[in-house]
């Protein structure tokens, strides 16, 4: 098996042409290591086949681009978009959520040939200023698939009980991470996307918020901390514990992170010793606000995060986000922690920040209206980024969401206290 | 059948004691109307038995204030904590919840002789400033158990398909709402519990927020508007609802607020006919929020509706809490509605805040500190008051919450808008 | 509390006007000891309310007596058909089986003075030979349900932490059960109803089978012996069990009878010692044949019962059911078993054989005909009697019937082996 | 596509070593028209995967043959029978059924590289006289699991909303049925395997029924002949349904046999015209006893229905298992039905008997006792063959058996009546 670090590498994206193209073969790319069968099944609700995730998003291409803005263009099939719209409503029925698995035809090649064709279909549009939005919405929206298809598929890997691998273990390198807390004076800040760029509507509008004096920890909380957390009884007290993630930890008999077991933890490489100053990964938020509780800490907001990681813009992020973008994606994750001392990277860190609409905030018309607005009720917001996310795909106002207890995400979560 | 507001008329709240004994008195009242098997059973998870409200009050006055404030009390009965806690991990194991509806014995009489000690034995601590905190706690601990009994058994009666009431339907004098909106400049507001007197823990601390210009309706929505909302297809039409809310319509085939058929609601007076005027009851969240979405407005944030609710606090309010004591309880609600063109009353509100903590928010310590915080996941703040709630009850800075498909609480909506 | 004994003595039945007021009163005797609650809650959806039996036991009357068959008979009240039918398609809709413990009212006053009052209106019909036959069915029907009220109320009280009592225990005079084995010689037997008297469709009609050489024993499987078959892993050793019976063993964690606890059990009079000589009960037909096949022997099939149960007709059984009859029912069982050394009495007889039609089956016209074809899938033959079973109701050819996980009847085994 | 009958088409079985080849290449064949994905995905947990099946089949030769029989011999992988075993417990811990469409890897050629190498490590023992039961046990187990292979992925494609086909349709010929009804005298009937030639533990010993005088019918049921159940409201009339029956048909809202479209029925070639004289098929036990009600008949007992096929058995299905035998198995079933007159073929048959054990049987000691014994518990016996059965599988003492409300197989119904 090659090394997935020789696989991504890539050049920097210089315009929506060449983001559109890299993206697309990035899907590809991840694709290759999977047989037709690892790329077909469903191994729960929550998750999507690869194959699905491949076909979903050039439906979504061919649905909201081609359809819609090229005159003539006919559907390469007309069945599947039955087969592969998600969640538009406004795009008429669809398969269940968790049927997905048994669509073994189309097959994967199918699957292939009609990103082929909508790729070079595509082509005419990407220079057209009149869809760029649309083209850039797109592109992001595909880069959300690539990360759930890495943690769909590490998912329906760690469900076979032979824990069969994607790739081989890469070279890890966890850099070392900052100490101490980042304070923050509070006061009014300014929050949402306000830079040039793309950004989903949820980052919007900007409006300002006003914030107590508070400090985000330097540090993503570790599996060495996890375990003391553990050792100290955690899981078994119930004065830590929110009242519905108490009854989740009874009833699921949760006792460890998503993956764990023994010294061990599921990677794409397989099972793999874990790393006790890597940070810890898939937990849930129950799990993130009992350790920010027994820590004698809190989950920041997700102003507070995004007030810090606003301030640390300039350097830190350009590089993460330009210079370091040969490496699209550290797609050996967690094996390959990207491991900054920054607040993005290696896992979406979870706030205390339910996820509901800005002030002010208005989805737009039409079927491409229910990509984030519908959702806004009973999640969290998730802040950074995690070393499955494309390079350049977030930025300080992102908001990443999931429910209480979802924990198949790389998701981990930093500290934060009152000043 | 005696009218309800023959029983409930009683003099205005003096001081501690005062309450104490008015408050313990008007839930005996309640179970006046019930047979012994009316108290007994429980007809969902989410609703539990009239006797086991009155038995519950009661173990926490006989836990938190006699057992732990009277040197050598003893337990009336060893075995009765385990069947009235309610949820209080601290104090121990308990009756599993949907199994409340199982204890028929100890009997009604026996829960009854209960109160009967317990108030006796409560006498001496009713002066003693050292647990006067407690005792307001206690206070208003069983007044939310009044709503909750009085709701409790509404669903019980609405279960049995004779619909069988509970008193006799009073006179209704649907109070005439108020027209046109209330409009608030925004800027920073402090919010949170800043007056004198009893609040729960999750209503401070004190601090301040910064709104943006909105403004809030005068008017409660009303039945006859949520009729227009059904004959425009409000309940089919997915572009109004959010995403889990549009599951749970086509899950549970919802079409209209519960308690509903035809022309008549279910009250505690048996079924009735509907008051066009009168405000709309018994909705969930969901249902609030897209009828907002159909009416182009929006809910409020629990933080623009405390602002303006302080605003007018210091006539309207005080005259609804002082003056009007002498009814304590509007108790034929919703037959009875009380029809103020205030904020409160009538019906809790839904908002757009999630019921999370307020910056610094700390719990306290040991059994009682489980009465808020470990809530503060998943579920929506209402603000006001219905017609269910004990007058004096509810205040301003008052957080009442409940999951987003809850809709057997008195819960209406307000609707809000940008300015 | 007076001894269930001196509650139940009667005088034998002579005819059946007074078999009709002897079985009426003794469903109301069993109430007498219940409160309001009692008789109305129902644990589970496979028991009933006391109440609800009581109730639907009159319905019975009302609907295939008075209503068919007294002109101008006007129902009690038109309402109760729909709280009271229990699985009579063809007598219209009825409430829900789950929630019959959701009916407060009536209450249980108001199904007494039904009860009065449809008492009172049969009168004139106990004596019209035209309806002689369905009489006998309304009275076979309300002893069945005689015995389903007293498992029901039983598991009721079980659910409660407290295990309240239904009257005190009386004196335990468990009789010597016998010794050895009776032999039958196989051949051709008669089966099915062939005396004169009353007996259920399902009994009939009468045929041949034949039989191999075969032993029944004489003993029903003690307590004592159960304890050792625990003791000797009998329910954690796959090979004792079928396959959906170690599947219902392993999710649910069985591990003894039910309403066991250490060295006692549940009973009408509250947690009582066991006796190890006393026959054991509530098993489930999974259980009893997992301890057959640990003892090496086997059910015996209900044709095999039958074939010894009619030899031994004669003297026995008359004695059982004439001479005995004073006493109609030994209701505090198991503290009171009967401990006859012959077939009938203390507990129901599991059999190997499935519950199906006998050879030119044919259910009766119209609602009546539900009573018993229609249940014929999936079940198993019980035979016998148990001490919770009217004097008088079971004869040879009697098949009870349960599904292999239900446990609440009482239900024990007597082994059989082949010759 | 080739048609099915060009592939199965092969020498008649001479001696077991042939059939064992002859089998094992059979279950490869069926795979051949399957994509990796097609075999791996799991559609319920009723079904298996097909390569589920092909690694389950090997693993009962390694593990019963080469394991226990061969000195010496080394598991292939010593992590796959966790993957393969089905539900022998006495051969350990094993994957949950519901899972195993989860396993992509071993892939689809490292299960048939498993089964390229047992195959040759068989070829010693195919003709060594000690191990002759167990290789004809096998053989029979591995046809059993081609039958399930195929009606395994028929329900897999079926669930994919596009209908794919396995193979082209093939010509049908559907034969034309007997008329009229088969008298039997009744009287005192040997039942049971009583020839020469394998038979499982199931179909003994032989024993003695008592059979009453009665006809089976000639023919199956039709297609012509349901349309028209349905056309007269079979489906909605509580009269012809079994209680449980009725309870399933309205919770599931069943109104067709499975497969059933408008005109239409899926079959292994994808969506189909139905042909009225075909016989019906994929229909539940609940459904053939309420058609059987409604055409005034009934279900047949198993042994009724043996006791015809073995008068019949000289002649007739001599040929049918001898002369036929060049077409192993009618694969394109129903497209292609047997349609012979007599017994065997096109279907199996419902019973009206339970399969419970006869007689005196004793399952065989060890894991393989599991084969049968265990499963006597709430399931129905079939008799007959279907389209998809292999040539010379069946027998008239065979008897196959599922729940009341499966229908995936290829299962319709025979009338019987008293004579």
């Amino acid at each position: 098996m090659p090394q997935p670090s020789e696989r991504f590498h890539q050049a920097p994206a210089e315009d929506l042409a060449d983001r559109f193209r890299r993206t697309r073969a990035l899907t590809e790319n991840l694709l290759a290591p999977l047989s037709e069968a690892d790329a077909t099944i469903q191994s729960m609700d929550d998750a999507s086949p690869a194959k699905w995730h491949a076909a979903h998003t050039t439906w979504f291409w061919e649905t909201f681009l081609l359809r819609d803005h090229v005159p003539g263009y006919r559907l390469f099939d007309e069945r599947w978009p039955f087969l592969f719209n998600s969640y538009y409503e406004a795009e008429g029925e669809r398969i269940a959520r968790g049927q997905r698995g048994l669509v073994t035809r189309p097959t994967l090649a199918d699957a292939l040939d009609w990103r082929a064709h909508v790729n070079a279909a595509m082509e005419p549009l990407l220079d057209d200023p009149r869809v760029a939005e649309l083209v850039a919405l797109g592109i992001a929206h595909e880069e959300q698939h690539i990360e759930l298809l890495l943690t769909d598929i590490k998912h329906a890997f760690f469900k076979n009980p032979l824990g069969p691998a994607m790739w081989d273990k890469g070279e890890t390198h966890t850099a070392k991470q900052g100490e101490g807390w980042i304070s923050h004076p509070g006061g009014i800040a300014r929050v949402g996307h306000q830079a040039s760029g793309f950004a989903f509507d949820n980052e919007g509008p900007v409006h300002r918020v006003l914030l107590e004096p508070f400090a985000l920890s330097r540090r993503l909380v570790t599996n060495g901390e996890w375990v003391q957390f553990i050792a100290d009884g955690g899981y078994s007290d119930h004065r830590l514990w929110l009242s519905d993630a108490w009854a989740w930890v009874q009833r699921r008999g949760v006792a460890a992170p998503l993956y764990w077991r023994d010294g061990e933890h599921f990677t794409h490489a397989g099972w793999q010793e874990r790393d006790a100053d890597a940070p810890v990964c898939h937990i849930s938020f129950f799990e993130a606000d009992a350790f920010a509780t027994w820590a004698g800490a809190r989950l920041p907001s997700e102003f507070e995060w995004e007030a810090v990681a606003r301030g640390q813009d300039a350097p830190d992020n350009a590089s993460r986000f330009a210079a370091d973008a040969g490496n699209q994606l550290d797609a050996a994750c967690p094996p390959l922690p990207v491991g900054t001392p920054e607040l993005f990277g290696d896992v979406w860190q979870f706030t205390r920040s339910a996820y509901l609409p800005y002030p002010r905030f208005q989805p737009v018309e039409g079927a491409v209206g229910e990509y984030n607005g519908k959702f806004m009720a009973g999640q969290w917001v998730l802040k950074g980024a995690s070393c499955a996310t494309v390079r350049g795909h977030s930025r300080p106002s992102y908001r990443n969401f999931f429910y209480s207890q979802q924990r198949w995400q790389f998701t981990g979560l930093r500290l934060a206290k009152d000043n």
